[in-house]
């Protein structure tokens, strides 16, 4: 099993990561040791830093599981039982926020526009003016479902001139499409260890607003995933209320020196966008259409619409593609039927040649197959 | 840092683990992708087998984090609202169950005996009857607080026989010390990769009867903990709700092959049990002695208690056998000053020889540096 390296990654995380990357796991490390806690100590800082976060003012939390753990963990400690949250919502993120909400029994509203569609500042700020209810809103920057970007810098103004709090799910941005927490006034941030940072799935974060988070004491139902109380715990002797994963913890400590080294997340976007633009242009040479406009596609995972062609079915392209050694990944877009392609990961834009020259193998296949 | 093998880890877990099982982390998967969902089917379907569960009346429910998140998982998926809990309690894991159930809203009762003494079959027994508003018991196998190990199957035979439902947390106790779901009549068991069954920290489960499970559908709160919602998605499509930590997935993949190799739990119980006798014995030598009664002491941690002698302070202790290349872990127990020697993890008692003669050279030191 160890032998094979298995396809590259082209999705949005779990995605590829460097050899180097997973090597830092192959030690073992006491969770109460204080290396341990030194390790995991530069993790919390290094990651608020990159939020744009302060040690006067916010604290990076890190939450064990998935990025949609540490999205119900922010929703549910960042959050009063009476604060009116407002979601925006252009995706199946933004959709899995309100059914985290219904759950919880938060009072919440969303305005729904269409996957393919950003959220408009301008509406946004007549709604807060007319609605002085609204005491939250909560966005995700970037769609994965689609791919979209959200313009969160020009959301946050309108929600920090309302005087209204902001809450985001940064999972599929976060390290590589720049995020100011303290400039922008945001109250708090979702992200995770195994998108555009490049450590391997395990572990998530929310970076918030201190002291809005020790006024919220108390309001998480959920212990596992209640911020202040974690939160609290680190500030007391830096430890980890529950075990955390000791060695996806070891291996961000590595991706994160790696993207400094790189040249922190501006390099890494240019780099990223680089193989955004290789991928269209490429894939627009054999005949696949993105199914966003360019104007609002991030340089993270791009939905092209599935071919309405007879050579053509997912699960055959995908097996075809896989077995030339990438793995692409499902679409989820619910209007319209799509595949994706990630552009994220220690991967460059020669990797993204090698794969259109395999996806233009494939589809010539697939096209002559059916000809026999 | 890779370069560093860090101490011998004689905790609880995150414990030491084989460099073969470390070495599965050196390859990306898809969490989407058909081999990954092999792999993790492979992982959910021995550690259903070796809890004994069936396929026909039970699922292996996977859940990312930490074991408390399954344990939780777990209150909050199996319980109805109005299913009143009775908890057994003796250390802080059982205290653990407790506040969780307060958080959640749950009702419970908490039965709490010393933490030096195991729970009583026969009192259950009497409780059970006295109180049919009881719908089911939790207990904690192993509290690793002490090291004790609670009598199991003794109290899931009461339990069973008073028509009531048992929730166990079996967290430091599964993959060695046997346990029959099938058999004794278990609603649910909650356990994790990175003790006894010598994977690394990340991933959790709770193993429980399916219809049981199905009929709870829509009581958890929470989105992320909702073992019936996994269940139905593992059970369409075999996917995960949510990112998967592949890489702690493959860890523990190769972990119980090499289970398996070993000779299954009874033979790991086995090395166990030499491991816990070997330091037990040794430690005496050295005058430490044990929390507990030899009847109780499970053979996973072992509580020694704090010298009451001025050469003793557990942070300087802890010091100087990590220098000699070993973690131990401080002690968690309420009315007595320990520490604690796990027994459990990829060594044997070659390893505890060599451990027993640095505690023995740093005793030496630290006695001599007070008379200097």
């Amino acid at each position: 099993m160890t032998a094979s390296k298995g396809p590259v990654l082209l999705t949005p995380g779990p995605l590829t990561t460097s050899d180097r990357v997973k090597a830092a796991m192959l030690r073992d490390w006491g969770s109460r040791d204080p290396a341990f806690t030194r390790l995991a100590g530069e993790v919390l800082t290094r990651v608020r830093a990159l939020a744009g976060g302060t040690a006067e003012e916010h604290v990076c939390v890190p939450v064990q599981g998935s990025g949609t753990f540490a999205v119900e963990a922010m929703l549910g400690s960042m959050l009063r039982p009476d604060e009116r949250l407002l979601l925006l919502v252009n995706g199946a993120y933004g959709r899995r926020m309100a059914e985290i909400c219904r759950r919880l029994g938060r009072p919440f509203e969303a305005v729904e526009v269409a996957e393919t569609e950003a959220h408009d500042p301008a509406a946004l700020a007549e709604r807060l003016a007319a609605d002085p209810g609204i005491a939250a809103v909560a966005i995700v920057h970037c769609e994965t479902t689609s791919g979209l970007l959200n313009p969160l810098e020009e959301i946050a103004a309108v929600v920090r001139a309302a005087g209204r709090r902001l809450l985001v799910d940064a999972m599929s941005s976060f390290g590589a499409i720049a995020v100011d927490i303290s400039g922008w006034g945001i109250s708090a941030l979702a992200a995770s260890s195994n998108k555009c940072l490049q450590g391997v799935p395990g572990l998530a974060f929310v970076v918030c607003r201190s002291d809005e988070l020790a006024a919220r004491r108390g309001v998480s139902v959920s212990l596992a995933l209640d911020l202040e109380d974690q939160a609290r715990a680190l500030a007391g002797d830096g430890q980890w209320r529950f075990t955390p994963p000791t060695h996806v913890v070891a291996a961000l400590h590595e991706a994160l020196q790696e993207l400094e080294e790189e040249g922190g997340p501006a390099a890494r976007l240019a780099r990223y966008t680089a193989n955004r633009d290789t991928l269209i242009a490429g894939m627009a040479r054999l005949g696949f259409v993105p199914a966003l406009d360019p104007a609002l596609q991030a340089p993270v995972i791009v939905s092209f619409l599935e071919p309405q062609e007879d050579w053509y079915d997912f699960s055959t392209f995908y097996d075809a593609l896989e077995s030339r050694g990438f793995a692409i990944y499902a679409g989820k877009m619910k209007a319209l039927g799509t595949f994706r392609v990630g552009t994220i990961g220690a991967i460059d834009s020669l990797v993204i040649e090698r794969f259109l020259a395999a996806a233009e193998a494939v589809v010539t296949e697939l096209k002559q197959k059916l000809i026999r």
